[in-house]
């Protein structure tokens, strides 16, 4: 009899070519799947709740998968975290309902990116910053970043190579502040976190890149709302770097967490 | 004429050989070389304050070098850090005294070494982390350390492969302490920092692997005296992994600061 398993994976996306499979490509899916065939024969294509970027880490990605076996699902985290490179890692394994989608089930998602602002450039936390060099003002970039706050339409935020048919997504959260106590004890990064019900296609780097662009003085606190009304592309700001974002949390539907715990193990 | 620079350098040593210049190995002295050969034209062998292994990464070395050159100090530390490989940085530079010798003005050594203690690996703290997989008792690991601080023989802390004449040094300071806000928001990180005068060959790796040893249950706090008492590198516990440690701060001789406030730019 078939089941299927949920799990929260954390990874570095340094030398993977992000989530999802593709030809001759190194992809957590990727690796995960060949682990999973390696465990018990079976060959089956995880599905995952964020299609992370090449490059993009995630500290806790939320993953499943169909299988006829019957080990528990701590036993299943052991084996495929003994099959999995290093850059990979299975947090946490439960039983879910057999229609969970890791897509679907998502109600939030937060992420983190994290920007290093100072001419000497981080050696230590290098694949996973946004090296910029020079100081940015952390105040503006605040009060450009409450105008996001909220549901919109996040059209000049969304990379148009991969559209989405609505633009329409609600921000809940949007904190930038500075971090203290990271390398050689410096305060030369800043760390955006960004919490919604959804992104579209790049947009958390969009939005990175946008809000840099208010933080170096090149443009207006209120020019943040103006790109939000244009609903285009052109008018937002680069997209920042994929190795200066995380992956940081998944919330589900409380209904699968339920299920997660009256699950049966085999 | 010629005049000596002071650089105070951060590495990731993962991808280095260690500090010193070996036959075809990548290291930190050797890109360094190249560097200022580059810049300059003039080939000069950088001094270090410390030979750091292979692995070993660093917050604060201190260098120097000799050249004809006229750049200001913080010309040549543009220079340099445009020169050099991203895994390593000049985070200073400054005019020192002809005389200045980085491994005797140093005064005392700081390090750090991190000891991961989970079941679930840390996938982006990896390079940075002796990952040991079952929960260490810190307090019993504090109790013990205590025993280390002062002056003492430290032969048995010793890697015998590379001798040094006296075995007699005095630590400072010895702090051990769980770090909370790593990866994943877990408290599975343990901070092993220790400062003192000099040390011998592998001794704070050494150091570490005694004391993961009273960490583990696997020897009792008493233990670790005992261990500096015999005086041979067999009793103490194994050297813990290159990977793990950090050169943090190096303080120099007060002569030396003021010679380089005072240093000439040219």
């Amino acid at each position: 009899m078939s089941r299927t398993l949920q799990l929260r994976l954390a990874y570095n996306g340094e030398r993977f070519s992000g989530w999802q499979i593709q030809p001759d490509q190194r992809t957590v899916q990727g690796v995960l799947r060949d682990a999973i065939q390696n465990i018990c024969g079976e060959t089956v294509i995880p599905k995952g709740s964020s299609r992370t970027d090449a490059g993009v880490h995630a500290a806790d990605q939320v993953a499943s998968f169909t299988t006829s076996s019957t080990y528990t699902p701590d036993v299943w985290r052991r084996a495929l975290n003994a099959h999995l490179p290093k850059d990979v890692v299975v947090l946490r394994s439960s039983d879910v309902h057999p229609s969970f989608n890791p897509t679907t089930e998502a109600v939030t998602k937060r992420y983190r990116y994290r920007i290093h602002d100072g001419e000497v450039r981080p050696v230590l936390a290098r694949p996973f910053v946004w090296q910029w060099n020079s100081r940015l003002d952390v105040s503006a970039m605040q009060k450009a970043s409450t105008l996001l706050i909220g549901e919109h339409d996040f059209s000049s935020f969304e990379n148009p190579s991969s559209p989405r048919a609505s633009k329409v997504r609600k921000i809940n959260d949007l904190t930038i502040q500075r971090h203290t106590g990271g390398e050689c004890s410096s305060d030369s990064e800043i760390w955006i976190e960004i919490e919604g019900n959804g992104f579209l296609y790049n947009m958390v780097r969009i939005i990175a890149g946008t809000l840099l662009m208010v933080g170096t003085g090149k443009r207006p606190e209120t020019w943040v709302g103006d790109v939000l009304a244009d609903r285009q592309r052109t008018s937002a700001g680069p997209t920042a770097p994929a190795q200066g974002l995380l992956l940081l949390q998944i919330n589900l539907k409380p209904q699968t967490v339920v299920a997660a715990r009256n699950g049966s193990s085999s």
